[in-house]
C-alpha cells in the first residue's frame, strides 16, 4: 500500500477552502490530454507504461508491474504487446492504410503478420463504419490471437481490386501489465477510491479526459488536509481493475466510497450511474452535488454493463463504487472512433468535471454526524448571536434555516448528507451551520457516525 | 387430492419448448365456448354438471359433488336448482317472454310459479335495461327464494296492459353442488392453482372464455415436463371457491401462486389485478410477462370486490392468487347481459390470453435462483466461448447483457424473476443466459431459492 | 393536569353525531375574532392575559402564570411587557405615527424612550414596506432590548426633514408569562393536543383565526362523548410552547396526535404539514380527511421552520404533531402586516376549518382495529340481511364495498384508517360498515390496536 508519509502541512485546511480559493480553467487538464494523445496505449506495453510515467511527473504514483501469466481471480495476465509499425501497401508500394498516420488503424493487440493478399482475401480483416465514412473505428482482440486493420469507409471504397502487402510489426511476449497508484493519507483509514482506465490509444474523451482530470485532481488534493484517505488508480480497463482488486483484497474493506472517472471532457450533460448498492453513500453524495450544481444531470440505474464499475460492483466484491461521467460509453456517436479526438473535448468541460469531483469529495469530507446537545425545543439561538435580533419577517435566510435543520435532525443517527437530502439545502450551507453550532456547543460530533468516518 | 400418476413421458421438456413449437389460433378454444354457450348453467344443477362433462371429454378432470346442506366455512351448500321451462304468455296464449329463446329470461334460481297476474302486479318481477333496450340482463337470486323474469326493454315496452299467465317450471331440491378439478403433477409439490368460475348461463366472455381457455391450457400443459404441480379448478363463483377451499385446507400450504381466469375473450386490453399480498411471486411474474408482451396492460390494485380472488385472498386464507383478465367485471357494457355472446369474443383474443397464461407459467417454471461460482470480478467469458472475440463495439447483445446480469445479481438471494425485473430484460433471455452459464459451471442453482421451488 | 371532572352526560354519543346534526356558519368564530382584534397582545402582558380571559368566558380554560426568570429548557421567561402609549410627533406636536391608531405602530416589546431626534437619526428605527406602501409591518424585538416604530411607506414618505419627538410609554418588569389550557377527558388517557399561538397583536388570520376556531371547537367537543382525551393549549408562539412542554414533560407520553392550529380564516386552500415523524397517525388522518373533503389541498413536507410544530417536533420531544392551516406562514402577502385584518378572514372559511378539525378528530375517534371473526372466505352477508337479495348487477354500493374491505383487511393489525387509506373510501363509510359488522359479530374490536387506543 502506497502512503505519502512525508507530506508537508497542507496549504488548505479542507476541500471547501480549496474550492473557494481557485478558479479552474481546465487548461492544465487539456494540456495533459494533448500530451498523452499521440501514444499508442493498450492493456499492456510501452504506450501504457509511458502514459504512467508522464502522470508520475505530475503526481508521485507508484507504477506496478504484474507478470504475464499471473492469475488474477478468474483471469490470467496476458502476454505483453509491442507494436512498431503496420500498413497495407498497394502494388506500387504506397501505404493505403498506415499505423504511422493513426494508431487506431491496427486492431489493438494484433499478432505479427507479413503477407500478400488479394482485396477479397483481405476483406474479413478490414473494419470500417459505413455510416461514418470519415472515421476510423477502434477495435481490439486482446484475448484471441488475431489481426486486422481499421480504416475509414472512404479509404476502403478507394481500394482497387488486386493484391496488397500486409505488414504488422508487432510482438506478443512474456512481459507484464502496468498500472499506477497513489494513496493520499487522511486522518482516517476510511478510503475513497478513484479509478480511471488508461488503456485506450488515441481517444480523448474515452478516456484521456478521466486520466488527466484525476491526475490534476490528485495534485490539487495533495495540498489539502483530509479526513478520508484518497486512493487514485490508473489501470487498463477490465483486466486492470480485476488485477488491482485481486492484489488488494485485504484492504478493500477500508473503501467507503468510490468513483469510476471516465468520459469527462465532452459537452454532454453529467450522468451519474448508481453503484450496485443503489443507495450507497457515494450514490447519495454524487446525486446531491449534481442536483444542486447541474440539475439537468441524468441519474442512471446500475447495470453490469459499462466501465470498471462492473468489477467493483461484482457480487464477490460489492464495493460502493459509482460512475460519474458526462456522455457515457456508447452514448455519443464519436465513441470508440478517431473522432474522439482533441476537438471533442474542451478545457471548460474538463474544468466542470474537475469541480464536480472535488465537490463530491468535499461533501464526503463534510459529511459528519452530530447530536443536538439541547434537543428539547429549539435552543435560544438569539442569545448566542446566531439569530436575527428583530423578528416578524416573512422569509428566513438559508444559513438560519440550515441551523434549524441541523438541530432538528441531529439525533446521532442522521448524517449531514442525510439532512442535506431531506432539507434540499446544499451541503455547504449545512456545513457552515454545523460549524457555527459546534462552536456554540449546540452540536456534538458523533464518532463512527452513520455514514462511517469517526473524528 | 387428484394426481395424474400414469402420465407418459411428456412431449416437451419445458413450457418454453411448447411455446416455441406452437402457433395458437384460438379456434379450438372458441369452438369449446360455442359448444358450451347454449347450456343453462347455475351454481348447481344439470347445466353445470353437463359443462363439466364436456370438459372431461378433453381433459381428465375429476367431478366432485357436495351435498345440499353441507357446511362450507360460513356457508351451506344450497338446494340444487332444476329448470325445465319458463314463460310469460299473453291472453291469447302467445309467449311474450320465453326461456326457450334465452335462458337469461328467467331470474337464475327462480322458484316454481304458475299464476296469472295483471301487468301491474307483474312489474316488480320484471328486469330490463332502459339504456340498452335490445339486451336481456342477467339476474340471480341464489340465496333468497324468489322468482322473476329478465327481458329486453323493447319487449317490456311492447307488453300491453292486461293479464298474463306466468309459469316457471323449476325445482329446488336436496341435491349437490358440482365442481371439476385436475391436478397435473410436477417434480415438486409446490403448486400453481388456476381457477375459472363456470356457473354463468349463456354468457361468453364471463366466463366461458376462462373455462374454455383453461381447459385447452390444461390439455397443452399435460404434454410438458413440469417442475410445479399445476391444479385446475372449474367451480361456481363464490360458493364454489369457498367449497373448494373448505375441502382442501390441509394442502393449501402447497400453493405458491395462482390466477383467477375470467373474461379472456374480448378485445379489451389485459388487466392484472394484484393479489392481496401485493408483491407476491404471481404478482411479479404476471406483471413482468405483460410488461414485455402487452406494455399497454393495466395494473389494478387489489380490492375485495371482483371474482373468486375475493375468497382466495380472504384474511384467513391469504393465498398469493391474482386475477388476469381482459376487460374485468363490470368494466365492459355487455357485462351480465345477453350481448355477452359469441360475437363479443373471438379466437384471436382467446389465443392471446392462452399465450399469456402459458408464458406466466413458463416464467414461474424458469424462475430459479443461483449463486455465481466466480463472484470476484467478472469471469472471463471469452475464454469459454460465451463472449465476442473482438472488442470495441458500441452495443452489447441482449444475451451477453443477460449473462452479465445473471452473474452480477446471482448471490443466492435473488431469483431469475428478480433479475428480470431489475434488468428489464425478458425472462426468456435470462433463462437462456442462465442455462449457458450453468453449463459452464459459472452459475449453480440454489435449492429452496428465494421464490420457493428447489430443484 | 386540568380535567373537567363534573361534566354532565354529553349531548352527542360521538363526533359524527355532532357533525351530522350541525350546520356551521362560522359567525360565532368570526365574532370572537372581531372581539379580540383590537387588543395589543404580545408574548406576555395585559393584552395576552385579557385575551385568555375572553376565551375563559366561553370555555373553562385554566390560566397559568409563569414568573419572569423561570428556566424553561434552554430559555428563561423574559420580563413582562406593558405598553400604554407611543408616538412620533412633529415640531408642531401632531402625531405622525400613533400607537392609538394601530398597535402595530410600535415594535413589539420596545423599551421605554422619550427623546427628540432628527429624521436622519430616527431612520434606523423606522420599519416600512416599500412594496406595500399602505400596510404597516409587524416587527418584534422580544429578546434584545430595543425600540422602534412601524409605519406605512406613505407615512414615511410624508415625513419632512427636521426634529421629531419620540415617545414610547412602555415598561419591562418582573412579571409572568400567561397561557391557557383546557383538558376534556375521554374514556382513555390517550390524548390529542390542539395548540394555537395567541401572542400576535391586531392580526386576524395569524392567528386570531386559530385562537377563535379552537375556542369554539372546544365548546362543541364538550357536548360529545369522547374516547380520546382532548387538550387545548392557547399560548404565545415559541416561548409559550417551550414553556408548556417543559412544564408537562411527565405526561407528554400520553399524546397520540396533535395539531398546531393557525392561519385558518383566509380563502386559501388547506395545507397540511407533516409531523417530523412523516407517517404518524395524525399525518394519515389529516391527509385522509383532506383528500376526501378538499382534494385540492396541499401536502407539505416537514420542515423545522414554521409555527410551534418546531417545538413539538424537536428531537428531544418528537411528538406526532402536524400543522393544519389554510395559507401558511409567509405564504400570503398580508402576512405580518396591518392588512391581515378583519377583511382578510371570513365566517365561511373559518367554518370550513372548524369542520375539517372536527372531522380529523372524528376520524381519530372512529379509528378502531378489528379482527374478522369469520376470516376464511367471505362470510355470507346475505343471510344476515347485509347484502342485496338479487345478484348480477354491474356496480356495488359503497357501504357494501366498505363491508368487504373491513372484512378482508381486519386481521387485528390494520386500523380502520389504514383500511380507509387503502380502499380510498371515506372513513365514515368504513365506520358505518364496521358498526354493522360488529353488531353481527363478524368483526371484533381489538384492545390496544395498531394506532393506540384500546376500547
Amino acid at each position: 500500500m502506497t502512503r505519502s508519509t512525508g507530506r508537508v502541512v497542507p496549504a488548505h485546511p479542507d476541500v471547501r477552502s480549496h474550492l473557494a480559493s481557485h478558479r479552474y480553467t481546465g487548461d492544465e487538464i487539456y494540456a495533459l490530454v494533448s500530451r498523452l494523445y499521440p501514444m499508442c496505449r493498450s492493456i499492456t506495453g510501452a504506450g501504457l507504461r509511458e502514459t504512467l510515467r508522464v502522470i508520475q511527473e505530475i503526481i508521485p504514483i507508484e507504477i506496478h508491474e504484474v507478470a504475464t501469466g499471473t492469475t488474477v481471480f478468474d483471469w490470467k495476465i496476458p502476454k505483453e504487446w509491442a507494436i512498431r509499425d503496420a500498413y497495407i501497401a498497394n502494388k506500387s508500394g504506397a501505404r493505403v492504410v498506415d499505423f504511422q498516420q493513426s494508431n487506431l488503424h491496427v486492431v489493438n493487440y494484433s499478432c505479427p503478420v507479413d503477407t500478400t493478399l488479394s482485396l477479397n482475401e483481405l476483406e474479413p480483416r478490414l473494419h470500417s463504419l459505413p455510416d461514418a465514412p470519415d472515421w476510423i473505428p477502434y477495435r481490439t482482440s486482446y484475448y484471441n490471437e488475431d489481426w486486422g486493420f481499421c480504416l475509414t469507409q472512404n479509404q476502403r471504397d478507394g481500394m482497387a481490386d488486386g493484391d496488397y502487402r500486409v505488414v504488422i510489426e508487432s510482438e506478443l511476449f512474456d512481459g507484464s501489465l502496468s498500472y499506477g497508484e497513489l494513496c493520499i493519507a487522511g486522518t482516517s483509514t476510511d478510503e475513497i477510491i478513484l479509478f480511471a482506465h488508461c488503456c485506450h490509444p488515441s481517444l480523448c474523451n474515452d478516456n484521456l479526459s478521466g486520466v488527466a482530470m484525476l491526475t490534476l485532481l490528485a495534485k490539487a488534493i495533495s495540498t489539502v488536509r483530509l479526513r478520508h484517505t484518497i486512493r487514485f488508480v490508473f489501470a487498463p480497463a477490465t483486466i486492470g481493475s480485476i488485477t488491482w482488486l485481486s492484489r488488494n483484497q485485504k484492504t478493500l474493506q477500508n473503501i467507503r466510497a468510490g468513483l469510476v472517472a471516465s468520459v469527462l471532457g465532452d459537452a454532454g450533460k453529467f450522468r451519474y450511474k448508481l453503484s450496485g448498492q443503489d443507495d450507497a453513500l457515494i450514490d447519495r453524495a454524487s446525486t446531491h452535488v449534481l442536483e444542486h450544481r447541474y440539475p439537468d444531470f441524468e441519474l442512471l440505474e446500475f447495470s453490469p454493463w459499462g466501465y470498471d464499475e462492473r468489477q467493483f460492483c461484482s457480487p464477490g466484491i460489492d464495493l460502493p463504487v459509482g460512475r460519474l461521467t458526462r456522455s457515457p460509453n456508447g452514448e455519443y456517436p464519436e465513441y470508440h472512433t478517431s473522432a474522439d479526438d482533441l476537438d471533442l473535448v474542451a478545457p471548460q468541460y474538463l474544468a466542470e468535471s474537475f469541480e464536480v469531483y472535488l465537490e463530491v469529495i468535499g461533501c464526503l469530507e463534510a459529511n459528519r454526524t452530530f447530536v443536538n446537545t439541547s434537543p428539547q425545543g429549539e435552543p435560544q439561538l438569539g442569545r448566542r448571536g446566531l439569530y436575527g435580533k428583530m423578528g416578524g419577517f416573512q422569509h428566513i435566510e438559508d444559513i438560519k434555516l440550515a441551523m434549524l435543520w441541523m438541530l432538528n435532525q441531529s439525533n446521532g443517527q442522521r448524517s449531514l448528507l442525510d439532512i442535506a437530502q431531506r432539507s434540499k439545502l446544499p451541503w455547504q450551507v449545512l456545513d457552515d451551520a454545523a460549524r457555527m453550532l459546534e462552536e456554540n456547543q449546540l452540536l456534538r460530533e458523533v464518532a463512527n457516525g452513520k455514514d462511517g468516518l469517526g473524528q
